[in-house]
């Protein structure tokens, strides 16, 4: 092992510094290419399809906090909660898989209930 | 400091570990009397409350596999997927703080989405 014992945690925050700053070009420079994600509305595969999915949120959001993390040198588990334009609080948790630097799995929870709501009331207006 | 340095840990654990088998008299013997909980549709106050949340999700549970779980002395960390009687999948996490062996203040993060889903496919029935 040439990986210190908190590498997975190490990547996983330096990620979420990343796009909580809007930064997207250096966020994506933790994903691999052939990245899993696992999320609420099903499964992306590869780093296009997840670009496509965390492009558009972060450009909702306009505030974050972390809430917690942990890792060791392969998983990481961190929750934080973010504040976007159509949803004040919308707290994630995201547990990695981290291979060389890079995000390789990614299950992601978060309720969608709210964007849901959000969307609905603006179609509705 | 009387405790040890996982303790939080393991108490997430050994409540997790109750719900999952459907002891929810044992899983709320982990949860203090005046537990904040902040969960997806709002603040749970007190394990009247609490329990009253838990209790009706325990029921629908069908299967459970923790992901991750990770914890220092005072605060966990986990994430887990459950098997429900409405949805397949529905992954969860909770962030929860601890003291004396129960939790104080839980953070819990899952997606209503489906559950919201479900609920309208069977009352369109």
């Amino acid at each position: 092992m040439n990986q210190p014992a908190d590498s997975a945690l190490r990547t996983a925050l330096a990620y979420y510094q990343a796009w909580t700053s809007h930064d997207l070009d250096q966020a994506m420079s933790y994903i691999a290419d052939d990245i899993v994600c696992d999320a609420p509305a099903g499964r992306l595969e590869g780093a296009d399809a997840y670009r496509g999915f965390m492009g558009p949120f972060v450009q909702l959001l306009t505030g974050s906090r972390l809430i917690a993390a942990f890792g060791d040198d392969h998983t990481a588990l961190i929750m934080y909660d973010t504040e976007t334009v159509p949803v004040t609080s919308a707290p994630g948790a995201e547990c990695v898989t981290v291979e060389n630097g890079k995000i390789i799995y990614s299950r992601f929870v978060f309720d969608r209930a709210p964007f849901d709501a959000a969307r609905m009331a603006g179609s509705e207006r």
